[in-house]
């Protein structure tokens, strides 16, 4: 039974690899206004794609860009109920010089021997979210029926904010909320092994513009007198680091466990070091919190970035100016219970204190999400581990991710709903980047794995394994 | 007979007006290609002018844009001779939407109670240069000759780096060395007060790219693993200055004289501390060294200075970028005998000895000139002094300047002259700025000044006072 579900998508692979270029075409960009209706047409074509499998589908008009919702009934009433979820809407495309092809007129081409799917959205997200629609059809197909009860929230707005999706949530709950959450929007660890990601770092975005004088001054006349912010912010956030690389704000490690031996052990196990790490990007040395390992670092401890800085004379030539203002984007990465409201008033009021009495600082909040830890032995993970071994034949790796998905942590606050992440993007997709590629073999092997997670979930739904549900 | 040269000048006023009105009615942009025809129309300009007065004139092109030379001999052979320079070159003048009137349309205004002459370049440095060619065409009138042998070097450069400066000087060495040069491109201490600079503090712009990874990175992937160059750089700025705001780079005070204590008590009396000082910019406290006056610390006290930092992502809203490059700009201003070459080799060193092993900097240098500072005792400063008591009724301050003006070095260093600098602009001129001014006030008695010093400097060699003469 699922061999012949398997076989369908294996010579349907041409036909589904179209359907994708269709949906790859729309020029589905939200943080640009100009693209709000070809968003609109894209949510349009997925609502009449979920309604050609038997879905019951909708455009679901919001205040920004719409989302897409459809049910699915599974093959009995009180049948495990997954809610998957993924996003239509990509990337802007600049610099547009540097893409090999129009990035909204996919194409297949070869690279190092592998065929690659090129476009605008291929890997992030549309190629992944079109894995588990093509798993859901094959099995109408062949089976006239879906293993368990599936529910697919398809987001419009995921590249710009998010703005719509927690009220959306909430005023949806009765229809949304599901035994477990599926999501596809992840990578593999590499090329042939699969990765299931139990750790999300939270995040917190801080903007800091610190105000010395009330205009620009020269600084023949006034330096060695006048305070200049960019001194200021450069002491400020020299300090945010001790040596050894641990975050000095006062109680910033408050809610921060050791992970396991044992995960820790299998991480080892990776051969994954500083210089393995980041030799392709030119780089050897760690500069993470020391008698931490690389992936320890990346995974599971939480971080202090300056994502920016800015003041004074930036262009060509030179300016003695001091200037009125600096500015500085600082982002901090959180795990397990850090709680994002407490270290967003250790860094202000660090700010503050080495602010001089005639200067002022202004901040700004972008974003803040706790972390995400999700259990390493939940019995749905363990469904997925499964499935993911037959089809790829290699233990699926249970790893953290460095970066935030928020909508993880917002099934499990909203919902009280665990997500199983599994995504077939590779490191080296160029998302939200030019010349942005998805590996056909993900494409492919990604709707073979759906397949068999669905219907892994489902028997041990069957089982009896109450623990799959939380109903 | 010196009554009758000022009183030339009081009837001519309005005429004199009109005739500075000319001048800056030129476009005379330095650093844009688009007004190098409008330079040399100045140049042509100023050449006429010149000549009317009985100067031998010539416009003298330069890879550049054009100097103006022009010789007048004086009442006999072996009598004193003083260069003179000015530039008739100006800023650029945007934002023009922050100008009152256009601002090569020069219009006399009120403001406070004071008439103004509102044009770009009404005090940098056309008003203040005509003072000077209005008080020789003031004495050609009533006297016949003057009194002493005037050559005039008017420069096109000055507002973009004076790149042909120094060739020409050492090319025409001949033609221009004198005894004394008097420069009048500066400020009076207050719009009652006149003043003399001897001490200009001299300048070293660095520009320093610090680069980690070869591409920008995300900082959720790397994010505790990867170098970032803002955070490096950081620490680097922040380490520029103790917490007594001692620049830190070794042997940095080498040269560095204590100022005669006679001057720094002239200074004190002058009622000048950090809060009038800075209260203008909406400052109240010096960051400058501790333990060292106001006036000391902007005038005789060299200074580290950030003038620009850049990095990461600095639009609105939010990137979690590790950016691959960081840079600054950094100068330096330098006084007394402090050795700009060394000052530059121990900044590098202390750069690159925070880069980690896995990251690069590169430098970038932006000028490097030594301070100058004039004999407090000079007899050609004692003649001036006298002459700016007589115009104005209170002593003449000898003042530093925290800022650079490379010809006099240039002067000291190649022709081995001594410079004089009266200017009459003051602080509230807003020059580099929209609506720059220059007081009518300052216009008129600038011209009566130059008289009184031309006849000043005249009289002591007249009298036999051969320290006012290096031949």
């Amino acid at each position: 039974m699922l061999n012949k579900v398997l076989e369908y998508l294996d010579k349907n692979l041409e036909k589904n690899l179209e359907h994708l270029f269709s949906l790859l075409r729309f020029q589905s960009i939200s943080t640009d206004p100009a693209y709000k209706d070809e968003c609109r047409k894209t949510a349009d074509w997925l609502v009449e794609d979920l309604k050609s499998i038997g879905f019951t589908a909708s455009r679901r008009d919001t205040p920004g860009h719409p989302m897409v919702v459809g049910h699915h009934p599974g093959p009995f009433d009180d049948c495990l109920h997954v809610l998957f979820y993924g996003h239509y809407d990509v990337q802007p495309v600049d610099p547009l010089d540097l893409w090999e092809n129009n990035p909204f007129e996919p194409s297949l081409k070869e690279q190092n021997g592998n065929k690659i799917i090129c476009a605008r959205g291929a890997s992030d997200d549309k190629g992944q979210l079109m894995t588990f629609i093509e798993a859901c059809r094959a099995f109408k197909e062949k089976t006239k029926q879906l293993p368990v009860k599936v529910t697919i929230l398809l987001e419009g707005e995921e590249e710009s904010g998010s703005p719509s999706l927690i009220p959306f949530l909430k005023e949806n709950a009765d229809e949304l909320k599901a035994d477990c959450a599926l999501v596809c929007d992840t990578s593999m660890w590499d090329a042939n092994t699969p990765s299931i990601s139990v750790g999300l770092r939270g995040i917190l975005g801080e903007e800091v513009v610190v105000t010395a004088a009330n205009c620009d001054l020269h600084s023949g006349y006034f330096g060695g007198a006048a305070a200049n912010p960019i001194r200021i912010l450069a002491k400020i956030l020299a300090g945010l680091h001790d040596e050894n690389g641990r975050v000095q704000l006062p109680r910033f490690y408050d809610g921060v466990e050791e992970t396991p031996l044992q995960i820790l052990q299998s991480w080892d196990k990776l051969g994954c070091n500083a210089e393995t790490f980041l030799s392709p990007v030119g780089l050897s040395i760690s500069t993470g919190e020391k008698g931490r390992s690389l992936l320890e670092q990346v995974w599971a401890r939480p971080t202090a970035e300056i994502n920016g800085m800015s003041g004074g004379y930036e262009g060509e030539g030179f300016k003695t100016v001091i200037p009125s203002q600096a500015s500085a984007k600082v982002s901090f990465r959180l795990v397990h219970k850090q709680n994002p409201e407490k270290i967003s008033q250790a860094f202000r009021n660090y700010v503050r204190s080495l602010i001089p009495a005639d200067c002022t600082v202004a901040f700004k909040e972008h974003g803040a999400s706790p972390a995400v830890q999700l259990p390493y032995d939940s019995p749905f993970i363990q469904a997925a581990q499964d499935a993911l071994f037959q089809e790829w034949e290699t233990p699926a790796l249970l790893t953290a991710m460095g970066g935030s998905i928020p909508i993880v942590g917002d099934f499990q606050s909203i919902f009280n709903m665990e997500t199983i992440l599994v995504g077939f993007a590779l490191a080296d997709d160029r998302i939200h980047s030019p010349n942005e590629k998805y590996n056909l073999k993900s494409f492919h092997k990604g709707q073979r794995s759906w397949v068999r997670i669905l219907a892994a979930l489902a028997n041990r739904r069957i089982n009896g394994r109450n623990s799959c549900s939380s109903r």
